[in-house]
């Protein structure tokens, strides 16, 4: 049975959600298996991937707002020598998760109308942030 | 290998959480698969799946009132045109998760005793939720 | 195309994050695949998996910290049979999640420079935990 895999790369520039549903279904197009199983992993521990609604940008910043007071900056944290917002941005990975599963039936991945496949960056400096994708199937 | 899929609809009537771990397993027995890996994907942006305790039906109830309390409605958000419940149940949504992975072993999932698969469902009004179960094996 | 599944064992001795990457790493070393996906999955409701920076230590206090915050103790609980540790174990392993999926690309995890992998244990008294590790590839 076929595996494909492909680094995604993505820039980010201060905390952000990035949406890369586009990126993923060209990848998908681009590889010819009808049913099986679609995995995206994050590859580090400040930043994560979420699936959240597309339509309404408004739905994003709101997200972005409360991950700020679930895991707050300056909340007495021991480990506090790479920034204020770096361990608040290792709770908020744990708390989102560093992979998505999305199975693939006909093709395409089986998102609902108003899915769509965001990397979360949760430090504020810039970075360069891989995600794995992995797909098997037939 | 195999593949098979399989969209499994749940009726919801306001916030709740609906267990269809009976209704996944009768589906694995009806399929000839010995090991391999069932993925579960909630195709909604404000329904979620999760495993939980399934003895006590107080669990449940405290899993709610904490999912109440961790992303409150009416707390100054700004996507509030669908309701007060939306915009929490997008959050709630994110915290719990899309997609369950449980490895199938013996030809059953290696679900632990007390280990039930829930629907979440974070909006007021009825809906109706597609969970697409896939799973391969041989 | 081959699977293979292996139980690993971990005794806790209270609320505690133990890594265990090493011991999937050796596995997964002694099993002839190139590429393919890596699941593990906690057969428990109060204790589960997650992927947390393993350099600094004080990464895994912190974190444990808030987990604490976040799902407290004595926080007027419906079901407080099993003791105050009970239901926010539940809750802080609906947060975290029962699973991981861990891409495997030249025979090896594609895990970051500072991803390991974690049991958290949410008890306050030593228990057996159960984790199933499952890959397929090839």
């Amino acid at each position: 049975m076929p595996h494909h895999t492909k680094t995604i790369t993505i820039s980010t520039n201060g905390k952000a959600l990035h949406e890369f549903t586009d990126e993923v279904e060209q990848w998908l197009a681009s590889i010819d298996i009808e049913t099986g199983l679609l995995t995206l992993f994050c590859r580090h521990t400040s930043a994560s991937l979420l699936i959240n609604e597309n339509a309404a940008s408004a739905v994003q910043r709101d997200m972005l707002r409360w991950l700020e007071r679930i895991a707050p900056e300056h909340d007495g944290y021991e480990h506090d020598t790479e920034g204020p917002d770096d361990m608040p941005a290792h709770l908020r990975t744990v708390l989102t998760g560093a992979s998505l599963q999305i199975p693939v039936v006909d093709g395409r991945m089986v998102l609902g109308t108003w899915q769509g496949i965001y990397l979360a960056e949760h430090r504020a400096n810039p970075h360069r942030r891989q995600v794995v994708a992995h797909v098997m199937g037939e």
